[in-house]
């Protein structure tokens, strides 16, 4: 098989990408390891910038996510006795939208399916090869036959375990990495969320948030220590401990609403980022190139943010012939990826109370939060980068 | 002897609060360890913020500094091939002052003397005793003679080494420190300013500051390893090297203006805080409470805010016999000292350049050096704590 763009992966980066490639005449083919049913099952992130909302609109897939999807204009910080709502429409004039990521793939698989480029599912990357040269190509695996994908470039939408990265020679890539001595335990909940917006405290003891999936589920976390067994954490237990927690405000009488628990996990947290994002004729973007802890949400948004530079480099080398801005894609998108992966480290740090941690960092991170709360310049600065950067 | 205010310690916070107790016509007495010419001649900081400056005017220590304060309006940022100004006129409404913290010191000793309270050198405070009743006493020894200074309060204001904190009982007392794995190498040198304003730098090696003095004087600052002799920095080394870091924004043909080296020293660079500020009768100000590394120039700025808020509250103490200020002191003070803290920890980190630092952090602290270049509300953040948070 032969294609102009050969997209590994799809999550919502290669699906995105996909479908802006087509819409563009771009000839593409997304080669999949799993099956639809388990991409469309994965819980993951939920929390879209607006920038990330206008490509899914462009790219045709802004229909049920306008209908569902769930407008934020701020959120709350709580911590210390203070309650600080951060008004994201009046300091940064745009805000955030909840709607799952799981939807997502749902909406861009569904379209993909019916009028878009193939999506082979079940199709194992093995390989990359020839990413140096003219002609890439991608040796897969389906139904147990080898074949290989002939490619003008390669788009690795593959993610942290994907292969795509494996294709930069080692003595070229340079990864940065931080790992953090706490994890997150998330519930899903069938109870319409505590607060309209979401809520993200700083206990004595630790870090809550209050999250939602839509208008009657909630997604709500807690810090708890690398390696926690969610078997240890009944579910009256983490809804006592989110209380508490969420109460930091100041508010002592603060009560969740409470439902039935269905889904609870242990995520540890890591922030990557694999230098360089562009190997020849191999694009990275999203997990395959970086990972953020999730505080900050910018994942998802990330990986869309990456996708919306490929997809007008590609759009434009079809029109022009220029790889100028192909060229300029890993630079462009490093230094973005910089800005997220600072923001997400500094929020993780900012909010979560690691175990032992000095009295002198307590009241350092304490004192960004109180500036914050008292600063129009220090929230607006939040406000930008939460909600996030333009694209360049 | 019997006083009001028993102050410990002449320098500029404990002078200043003198010079303002007198002109509210409450009673104090100074007591200084040293004599005249060495507190005259100490080399410390020489950067105010306007709320330093407008304290020196009220209390009628402007007219030298009016006359020879160099004002600027901004800072200029190298690092990673940028070179950026902070303009901080048109992002914080108000600039800062280049004037040495020893002309403070010349000035304020020159108005006491003329017609102020009795400021005694050469007596050492040996101990604050009876803080937690209503009669504390210094107990001192000038001239080879113990004398007892009985009070109604002490103020300490004689700096990390002095005995004022330790009449806080140690139980009573948390001290928060952090240490740097650097120190700052500064050359004073008979050679004009080679900008008119600071330049921080951020080369690859390391932190380097082109400051001044006077318009003939320049301060420079090279980070170098703890523990460096000076004797190991040949003036044409300092220079050289000096030349290479500030030209980190870009322009390799930066040269500085050179002169000769009137002064050379090495100084190690320290966070602390050390709570409560407060202790019955006995209030902390300055160094005596906490210390800052110098990249913010923060520390002459937070005894000088230190001194405004006991200032106001003796003052009105002495109109209305309300101790509400005195009472608030502690919590008020601690505030804007953690604040400063944070930003002096956050300049440095950014700044500097640890040994063997990693990837990860060096692109984060390059990272947000980049976002202060790009953003208004991050520079503005960055000039509103630069040029001094309002004073409550």
């Amino acid at each position: 098989m032969r294609t102009t763009v050969g997209i590994i992966g799809a999550g919502p980066a290669g699906l995105l990408l996909a479908r802006r490639l087509h819409l563009a005449g771009v000839d593409c083919v997304v080669l999949e390891n799993r099956d639809r049913a388990y991409i469309e099952r994965r819980q993951r992130a939920g929390l879209l910038e607006q920038g990330t909302v206008d490509a899914l609109r462009e790219a045709g897939a802004g229909a049920r996510l306008d209908a569902e999807g769930l407008e934020h204009h701020g959120v709350e910080l709580r911590f210390d006795g203070v309650s600080h709502r951060v008004d994201f429409t009046a300091l940064a004039g745009r805000g955030v939208t909840v709607y799952a990521q799981t939807e997502i793939v749902k909406d861009l698989v569904a379209l993909q399916l019916a009028d878009g480029p193939p999506l082979l599912f079940g199709a194992e990357a093995l390989a990359v090869e020839g990413a140096d040269g003219d002609r890439p190509t991608v040796r897969y695996r389906q139904g147990g036959r080898e074949s290989v994908l002939e490619c003008d470039w390669v788009a690795g939408c593959d993610g942290f375990h994907g292969v795509a990265r494996a294709a930069i020679p080692a003595a070229l890539r340079t990864t940065h990495e931080r790992d953090y001595p706490f994890s997150w335990l998330g519930i899903l909940a069938d109870a319409a969320p505590s607060s309209e917006e979401l809520v993200y405290a700083r206990g004595e003891h630790g870090f809550a948030l209050l999250s939602m999936r839509s208008p009657t589920v909630s997604r709500l976390y807690l810090q708890v220590p690398n390696g926690t067994d969610p078997g240890d954490w009944p579910d009256q237990r983490i809804w006592d401990e989110l209380d508490t927690r969420l109460a930091s405000g100041g508010d002592p009488s603060w009560r969740l609403r409470r439902g039935a628990v269905t889904g609870k996990s242990v995520t540890p947290m890591r922030s990557f980022v694999s230098e360089p994002m562009r190997y020849g004729r191999l694009l990275l973007a999203g997990d395959a190139a970086h990972i953020v802890p999730p505080t900050g949400a910018k994942g998802l948004n990330l990986a869309v943010s990456d996708v919306r530079l490929l997809a007008r480099a590609f759009e434009e080398l079809h029109r022009t012939g220029s790889t100028r801005l192909l060229d300029a894609y890993p630079a462009t998108a490093l230094r973005r990826v910089w800005q997220a992966t600072r923001f997400s480290y500094d929020m993780t740090t900012m909010l979560h109370v690691p175990d032992g941690q000095s009295g002198f960092d307590r009241r350092i991170e304490l004192a960004r939060l109180h500036r914050i709360a008292a600063s129009r310049d220090a929230s607006a600065e939040f406000a930008a980068l939460y909600t996030g950067l333009p694209l360049d």
